[in-house]
């Protein structure tokens, strides 16, 4: 490092780059740090029974002591999930908007660390101080309320960080994106020394559609209805579920708020200003069969196909309260996160075969996007006009296209900088570079386990997985004399009734094998065990070419 | 049944409908029968382990000596992969497109079935008689070569079977949907009885584009690179490989196959005449660094990210011949099955990573569907306009769609079936219904194993993939007194470095729970099982909220 602390900035991401979700990186002036963010991933297909992702917070545990606070821009998941497993280790301030911090206090709470937390809620279009950092919240448009952009000042000017973002010109709430903030930083002087901006639709040419192109849709989905609506979405998109509740009451219908994250939102939302609903609107989901069905909309979570949420046990028919039936209109109107297309598929094909009219994404205007398509991107990056670019939010080929796309609207591509997690980037007046490496990667979450789950376990999980177990117990005394088994217990393997004659020549072969052992006067367990597993391995793959697990049991009496 | 086998046709579908794969139908008229098509259907993400699904053949098994013969469409595998799965039961004789039974050939070859089965070649445009049954085989166009729709000719009029299409007004191999014998059976007498038709796009508004369309991107692609080219597609799919081979010899360059399953394709089409490729055009692909790169085009597989494709393996960087390079020119002309976006989301980011440009379906017109969409749907009804209509090839809510499309055409709601497999359905003069229940359904191909796995060994699977499993090995006297153990083993549950309080802990459970049955007098190894399992569930899921597969095993003596 030969770059004097205090004559560059240091940005090192922890997540949220060549990846979806788990967003986090670490800023550092001057030997002080600020965390921006701190979100959880969901698992891969391959991260067998994993519950959570979190990021690998070992950079930040060494640096404890240098660090200010955590700024916190929006209240997803994926920004703020991850927040109470740090706050079990370190003790900092929590700045944020006020329903990002509403919905980490509901967090915090289930984790009983809201009384050692401190929560301090800013508000967009002001500053906060934290230790030497500066910190400007800057309204922006996404599908969940009060997202900011973030301008951290440092002497070698701002760096922005964009968060999640679109640009609205029509938001549903009227809280329209602080263009002229961004513009003012961009014509600052220092002018804006790094942006780091939102990958996740690079995809997209054009303009993402404004959250009030949304309501043309209801106005017609709620007028065309005879019987009940059921409408599912995110539960934190705030913006969708005032336009329902506009929707019902522009069309003299109650709504019951079904599912427990949908009426957790609800509340928080309520309680907090970001929802406006009459209170004789909200029925309880037990009472909807006391009304007309044309008097009714319901809504509810399961948008995204998930085993348990309400929607899916409609779907499923075992709903403690709503039986789906022929004259109800279902409306879906969220898009499948990747990975969940056919959970999603399947909660669509059950509600048809209950006669409801289904409309989701595929068939009819019931979704818009919280993220920049390509024009509102380039947009960012000339309002900001910065020296030094970042794409961030993205897997590698979002964040490789949004530095094309940066670099036709004129960033020089040695300014253009793709991160790996990990990466220590600093940028000084003259470049942008990596100056070192920190651990990072993804720490696994299963049950209340926290990192205790890693590669053999999960590949331990693949092959029971695929091929089951098959158990080899046997006793052999001090002489490796058998005295009893071999006995075969599978499990995940096959049916035993179906292949009978298949464990018991398998068991033959162990035993042929165990024979041969003994005549060769081998009685080393270790020995013993791979020879078992062996000739069981070797025996099973030739016969129905499968490899489940061999695990031999040997005791010694 | 009341009607008189003789004055209604039967058709019973045993895959295909309410799925998308494993496409069978079974035609029934005066006691005999024709079977159409037998395909695979992918495993769902549930089926864990399981490498293919069949039908389940027991309908056709109990009526064999009824079966007059197999008639195929095309040569998809979810149309003809299950076959040699059939004719190890059954010997009837195979019917289709020249290009289709070639493919078959192979695949009876691999099971050694190719002596004992007879495969008959009929060209589009011509019919066959097959017992009872005169068969039209009608041209229309789809992503394989050689697709052909059937009508199966009855006194009640032909029943047209339209496979998977699309109508290609400017198809690559010049060869034209037979429009006229559509409309020809569609203005016949008796006219079309009923109709079959493809709902896999039902979805998509408008007409599906040209394959000819691909002509003018991949003329860009080629014209603009001045590296190699790398291009990865469906096999099967002739035409597309047809217009990858013309580009090639248009631009100058070598091609190079590369891919077990694209070489195989390759020659077949290529010794059936389907596809034209000049003897100098071809070079091994371990030869590819003998030319300029700016002659080098690869055509390869792994356009769905599967694990061991050749492409899938550039990207990971461990293919034996072929390393990528930031000069190549990488495009993937498919569409994601579903399930497979993030194989093909993770190779695009591992090639963009290696420098390569990578064009795909999202970013480039690369691709187009083998489908028919709603304007095409249309067209196929009107032009056969059929007396039923049985929507087929999709999961439910594409039946539902292609229901309502039909109807909105003018088919009456009442003459449109909706079918599930098994369903014995019957169409006579006044009337279609369902007039008996077949069994039907998913038999499982895992390894060599066919049917021997089951609902309770993929709960097993499931169960073992989520948390691992933990036995827990014991000896015991005859009075129930401990002699060794107990002992615990786990796979796939936790670290056990990291975990050793916690399995000390649940053994010392285990121990003291059976001690409360030696007090007790307790020993029946029913009861100490339960109680050992008991004990160590409650300990663990409380401990860490996880459920892993607990396996008492308990020997006395």
């Amino acid at each position: 490092m030969n770059v004097k602390n205090n004559e560059a900035v240091r940005v090192t991401p922890l997540g949220g780059v060549g990846e979806i979700g788990k967003n986090m990186m670490v800023l550092e002036y001057d030997d002080r740090m600020l965390i921006i963010d701190s979100g959880v991933a969901f698992p891969e297909d391959d991260q067998l029974g994993i519950d959570l992702v979190i990021p690998e917070f070992d950079y930040v545990l060494k640096n404890q002591e240098k660090i200010d606070g955590i700024v916190v821009t929006h209240g997803h998941q994926d920004h703020i999930g991850a927040i109470p497993y740090l706050l079990e280790h370190i003790s900092v301030p929590v700045y944020g908007p006020k329903f990002a911090l509403g919905l980490l206090e509901g967090q915090l709470k289930e984790h009983n660390l809201m009384e050692k937390s401190t929560l301090k809620v800013v508000s967009a279009g002001k500053s906060v101080q934290i230790g030497q950092f500066t910190v400007d919240f800057i309204r922006v448009n996404h599908s969940i309320s009060d997202t900011c952009a973030l301008a951290v000042h440092t002497p070698l000017g701002p760096v922005v960080y964009a968060s999640d973002f679109k640009f609205d010109h029509t938001p549903v709430d009227d809280e329209k994106a602080d263009l002229q903030k961004l513009a003012e930083l961009g014509s600052g002087h220092p002018g804006v020394l790094a942006l780091f901006s939102d990958s996740t639709n690079v995809e997209r040419e054009g303009y993402t559609g404004s959250e009030k192109d949304i309501q043309e849709s209801l106005e017609r989905i709620f007028s065309g209805a005879d019987g009940r609506i059921i409408l599912a979405t995110f539960s934190s998109n705030i913006h969708r579920i005032q336009q329902v509740v506009d929707a019902a009451v522009r069309h003299n219908k109650k709504l019951a708020i079904d599912g427990r994250s949908m009426e957790n939102s609800f509340e928080t939302a309520k309680k907090l200003g970001y929802l406006d609903a009459p209170e004789n609107l909200i029925i309880d989901v037990r009472d909807c069969s006391n009304y007309p069905d044309e008097k009714v909309a319901i809504l509810t979570t399961g948008s995204q196909g998930e085993p348990m949420a309400a929607l899916t046990r409609m779907a499923r028919g075992d709903h403690y309260h709503i039986n789906v039936k022929d004259s109800d209109r279902i409306i879906i109107s969220a898009s499948a996160i990747p990975g969940n297309e056919k959970f999603i598929g399947e909660t669509i094909n059950q509600l048809y075969r209950r006669g409801a009219e289904v409309l989701y994404e595929e068939i009819a205007d019931v979704h818009v996007s919280g993220h920049a398509s390509q024009e509102e991107l380039k947009l960012m990056l000339n309002l900001t006009d910065p020296k030094y670019f970042v794409p961030t939010h993205g897997e590698y080929r979002h964040l490789y296209q949004h530095a094309q796309l940066a670099q036709e609207a004129g960033m020089p591509e040695e300014n253009t900088y793709i991160a790996d997690i990990g990466d220590v980037i600093e940028f000084s007046r003259d470049e942008v570079r990596k100056i070192d490496e920190v651990q990072g990667g993804d720490v696994l979450v299963d049950g209340l386990g926290i990192g205790d789950v890693g590669n053999i376990v999960l590949r331990d999980r693949q092959t029971l997985s695929e091929a089951g177990i098959i158990i080899v117990v046997l006793t052999i005394d001090q002489n490796g004399t058998l005295l009893s088994g071999p006995d075969i217990i599978t499990r995940g393997f096959v049916y035993i009734r179906e292949s009978e004659e298949l464990i018991e020549e398998a068991t033959k072969r162990v035993e042929d094998a165990l024979k041969d052992c003994e005549k060769e006067g081998i009685t080393e367990w270790s020995v013993l065990k791979k020879t078992v597993k062996d000739s069981l391995k070797n025996y099973i793959f030739n016969k129905i070419k499968r490899k489940p697990m061999i695990l031999p049991i040997i005791m010694q009496v």
